[in-house]
């Protein structure tokens, strides 16, 4: 079973990376970007076929490893 | 208009993250993680309100300065 998870910055979090994506964007020409905010993308390959436990799991390693809670939201999706 | 943008690296190409991260999940006692890619997500927040210009505008970004198109490919999505 495949689980993609998306982490993303909590709202009101700063986001330097972003800032610079935008300005470097600004510079080399493309007007109109009023905000970039980057997040990490991570596709899992698990060996557990139940979705339900699949997804628990996959919760367990988000709040433990994968994600900061403090200033980090995560989805799961089960593919 | 905000643009989600995917940049996944290629199949084939190593990801060394990944497999630290893998490394690293399975050391906590998560068994069954056969593998892990990671990748960024980024969202965007665009002037252009025409769905087409702003794809290609979006594309422009990905292959100018997002993406690195030898090793890595990107998906766009519009919301």
């Amino acid at each position: 079973m495949k689980a993609r998870v998306h982490v993303t910055l909590k709202h009101g979090v700063l986001d330097p990376q972003g800032k610079a994506i935008a300005h470097a964007l600004g510079s080399l020409g493309f007007g109109g970007v009023e905000d970039v905010r980057q997040g990490k993308f991570l596709e899992l390959e698990l060996a557990e076929t139940d979705a339900g436990k699949a997804r628990e799991q996959v919760k367990a390693m988000c709040e433990k490893l994968l994600a900061n809670t403090v200033i980090e939201n995560y989805t799961i999706e089960l593919v």
